[in-house]
């Protein structure tokens, strides 16, 4: 299936002849019969003036992480190929009960999955990977997959616990890496991120190049890795770029992000004036230069370490395995043996910084962590930022680890975490460097593409060169074309155990309502013959109103009087007048008594 | 009922004899037999050195708003005199889904019913008055009210929504305003907060004074109000103040809240840049001073005013009843005739700013309210911030508003917005001039009481003079004792629709497991005589997976089939069997097949 592979010596897939450059006419019916949206402040469509080739245009796919956070996920078509940027996935709010993960719809790439050259990740965030065993599963063939080793080590990790390596062939990349794939030629370009091993891509395309920004932070003094690479960036700019499309994350605030040594310098502090104390740290495992800090900070401050939490020690294990954390093992105390060392002489790394039900640091808080017992002996820091949405969760921890006697540190209180993502100074500077003909803002919600859009405006981009994508559009470009010419089915997959789109929006509803008014379900058996009740109805509710183990409370026996007597003057007695009734007296008798409304299910069993 | 009333010439009740000073012994059998707590670092209890009068201690039973934001309810007791501050409600937070408000659990106050003097209320928030109207119907007697006059006036809308205002007697105070109420004299004192006619309480007790001081921020630059009465509270401080309890909702906030004086400046030049275009501003009802600001600025700019929302017309109604607005009639148009006023001649005022989903502003954002269509000629400003908690609805509201085509100025660009409470440098200030002996910080989760206390001994306050109190314990005082003494009943009361006290901890558990995997009704008809299955299985779901209109879908069938099999192999067969085999199968299927959970509700019907 593998076509294209042109990667450097660090690209290990086979190579084959080169197609780039090449001009394919555009297949008018690849994008879907939608009417073409043009919310975004698009361009109106203009006739293409066709001059020499390409004779093609460019297709940029929007199939997740514009218009939302998460699920990231586009796909830049010419011609018969197709390379996909990131698989991500992402978390279900709170209108999304019982969902464990939202995946994006691929409907358009499974119907296209031949012409796919290979799938490009960024970096190894969840929301830019997590996507990848589902929608290998869903291609249902062998994908060539590029990545820094970072990035596909999680991957793999992933892939394994879905038995689905087969599926792929990881192709590992780093700063400057160029791969040929089908039309298109990309290139990997080292940038700063909260994970390590993260990139920016330069597509080379038939009709000009794009650069897609991934996630980044300009961070002049990071740690344990090279700086962005700024230079390689303002040598593509200054070659042309087509096309900037620039993450969004942050553009709300103004100034720059703090570098991540500022993080060292604070959490520094806290270890100087630990002295004696039991130190306990929680962060994001996926941040591996953190971690590697933090190791250096106890190898310092001679305190051994402990990893408490799964991903913990998966993530560690990883960035050891591919060569970016170095570790001493005799620094590593089991966690299970952690009583045995002087509250001086250790730091436990854990996980549960945005307050996880079920995380090591929760349980420790609500004193339900038998290996660590908290006391007034303890500084914790929770060094991380709540993800919105885990506020409260994070701060039922807090208040509880106060609670224990113990010393807290967090963001609010102390700069003991940095975003990963670029403020409005460090966009500016990326457009600057770029200075492209047309700009895409990417990676957030409509608001965040919108104040993106009227930043580089700002910065004198002509407003109708600037496109604000919706998920599903379809942008068409070339050097005098640039516009939302259609869109694609799209949206979100919900996963929830092993089913994959089995809970859809009917679902949804049902369970939204379900947790709001509760069920009631009335069962009555009906003769065939006579259409009569032969049994009395039973009433049986969860979550309506207080009752011991479902025994019917006087409410219950009060409605199902009140059901019998609505039975007995029934003129007309067969099974759907009878659920009607049970129907209709239940939902009136709750709309008077209590202003409530439960579901009513009424079953009626014919004998 | 009433007993003591003895407020100056703006108190309206009917005086009878002062009889502060008096001094009686503690009644031991008032705490509920709980043991101690003193989970908040408060002293060990130690023998109260008795000398001279007044022989009995204060006791202040915390009943809401400690190790919580919102219900804030305190009643303090001494001898036979209780009065109560503040009667205030919470929202339910996702853990409590379907709830409508939650009020506290007044147990220990119907229990004590006879010895409450009277409820002083600091101010209308409602997480101060919100609970009145269910109180006072649990208490079942007429109560005395203290509070100004915008503060009852909002009281009174809401018990007469309830038909309670026979409850109540209510009795206007002022700044200054002292009333007697059996054993203590409380002293009203101006304060500044997001809402006019907010008060701290000075409460001359027995054993010595104590200041409560609501909810406040120290505004040098309020707007239509006095400045806070910080000579009074400076004045109180040097006579002598034996406990301090001071709000804790911005200790984690360093230096200064900012003057309301700020967000006029920043509307000031929304207006003065608008011009030609229409703007709509959306504001918290209840900050009535900020709605006159806003009506000032649009009769400055020669705009006529629409009101959107039923609580913004409501809160403009009331504040102009009791003299705290003065509007010019004519300036307002009705909200059904705004398409006939120029863009640039109009503000809408509207509630919504929390985006909540009926609001008109929601409505408006998502192109649903028909009086008024967002387009590009619109300035929206959202003057809040989020409550935390509801980001995700505020900023799907500011997402579809910009997708409409409107400039969106939020809280998060522009000082649209400042908050009501101290930060840390007001807090000392106050702390400073009152310079208490004993101290408890109130108004907060834990962490923020932790951080409260941090911060007052860092102004040198002695540990052990410093109690944080949980919800339900009762703190008892002297000169000579401070220290947690008990505890009371006391929690959660959850109000959904008619039914207050109903919906409990079961049901809720049941709500949220309904939400995260709904439920699966199996129904079967069996013979009384045989104990044998009599009809087929009935298998129905509710929010497990997709299906149409509760139409069997394939697993529905592939399940009644496995549900048939079990009953076959069945060997004793009575109802409890059956139920019992139903369920297991039923569980086993779903945990196997899919991963899943849900609810297994058996039903079975004996003919």
């Amino acid at each position: 299936m593998k076509k294209q592979n042109n990667a450097p010596s660090k690209a290990k897939g086979d190579n084959t002849s080169r197609k780039t450059g090449k001009a394919f006419s555009e297949k008018k019916t690849a994008t879907a019969p939608r009417a073409p949206q043009n919310k975004g402040g698009a361009t109106p469509p203009r006739s293409a003036k066709e001059h020499g080739k390409p004779r093609g245009k460019l297709k940029i796919v929007f199939l997740g992480g514009v218009g939302e956070i998460g699920k990231n996920m586009t796909a830049f078509e010419y011609g018969d190929s197709i390379v996909v940027v990131d698989a991500g996935m992402s978390f279900p709010g709170s209108d999304m009960p019982g969902v464990d993960v939202v995946i994006p719809d691929v409907s358009y790439l499974q119907e296209n999955r031949n012409k796919i050259k290979g799938i490009l990740l960024t970096h190894g965030h969840e929301d830019h990977i997590g996507a990848m065993p589902f929608i290998l599963e869903k291609l249902g063939r062998r994908v060539d997959v590029f990545g820094t080793r970072l990035t596909l080590a999680l991957v793999e990790n992933k892939l394994n616990e879905h038995n689905a390596t087969n599926l792929v062939n990881l192709v590992p990349v780093s700063d400057r890496s160029v791969v040929s794939l089908g039309n298109f030629t990309a290139e990997f370009i080292h940038v700063s991120h909260s994970v390590a091993g993260s990139v920016a891509i330069c597509l080379r395309t038939p009709v000009g190049t794009v650069l897609h920004t991934g996630d980044f932070k300009v961070d002049y003094t990071p740690l344990g890795n090279e700086i962005m690479n700024l230079n390689r960036i303002a040598e593509i700019g200054k070659q042309g770029v087509l096309l900037l499309m620039s993450e969004s994350t942050n553009v709300e605030k103004p100034g720059y992000t703090m570098s991540e040594s500022v993080v060292q310098e604070t959490l520094n502090q806290i270890f100087r004036e630990a002295r004696g104390r039991r130190l306990i740290i929680a962060t994001f495992a996926s941040n591996v230069d953190r971690l590697g800090m933090i190791i250096e900070l106890a190898k310092t401050y001679r305190r051994k370490i402990a990893l408490s939490g799964k991903s913990m020690n998966k993530y560690i294990e990883t960035a050891v395995r591919v060569g970016i954390l170095n570790i001493d093992e005799d620094m590593f105390v089991d966690i299970d043996k952690v009583s045995s060392v002087e509250d001086g002489k250790l730091v436990i790394l854990s996980t549960g910084s945005q307050g996880e039900p079920m995380s090591a640091l929760t349980r420790m808080a609500s004193g339900e962590f038998h290996k660590v017992q908290i006391g007034s002996n303890d500084t914790i820091v929770i060094s991380a930022n709540p993800i919105p949405g885990n506020e409260r969760d994070v701060y039922s921890v807090v208040n509880n680890l106060y609670r224990q006697g113990a010393n807290v540190v967090y963001s609010a209180l102390s700069a003991v975490h940095v975003s990963g993502h670029a403020c409005q100074e460090e966009l500016k500077l990326i457009y600057t460097l770029v200075k492209p003909k047309y700009f895409i803002p990417i990676h957030g919600e409509y608001r965040h593409l919108k104040q993106h859009a009227m930043l580089v405006e700002n910065l004198k981009h002509k407003k109708s060169n600037i496109i604000i994508p919706e998920l599903g559009d379809v942008v068409e470009l070339d050097q005098n074309t640039f516009r939302v010419a259609g869109s694609v089915v799209s949206g979100s997959v919900m996963v929830d155990g092993l089913g994959v789109g089995d809970v859809g929006n009917v679902v949804l509803k049902d369970r939204l309502s379900l947790s709001e008014n509760g069920i009631l379900v009335c069962a009555l058996g009906v003769s065939k013959k006579t259409g009569k009740p032969v049994t009395s109805p039973q009433v049986i509710s969860r979550g309506c109103f207080f009752e011991e183990d479902g025994a019917p409370s006087s409410i219950l026996e009060e409605l199902t009087e009140q059901i019998n007597k609505e039975l007995a003057s029934l003129k007309q007695s067969d099974v759907a007048a009878i659920k009607s009734a049970l129907q209709k007296t239940v939902r009136h008798y709750f709309r008077v008594k209590l202003q409530r409304n439960p579901i009513v299910l009424p079953i009626v069993l014919e004998l």
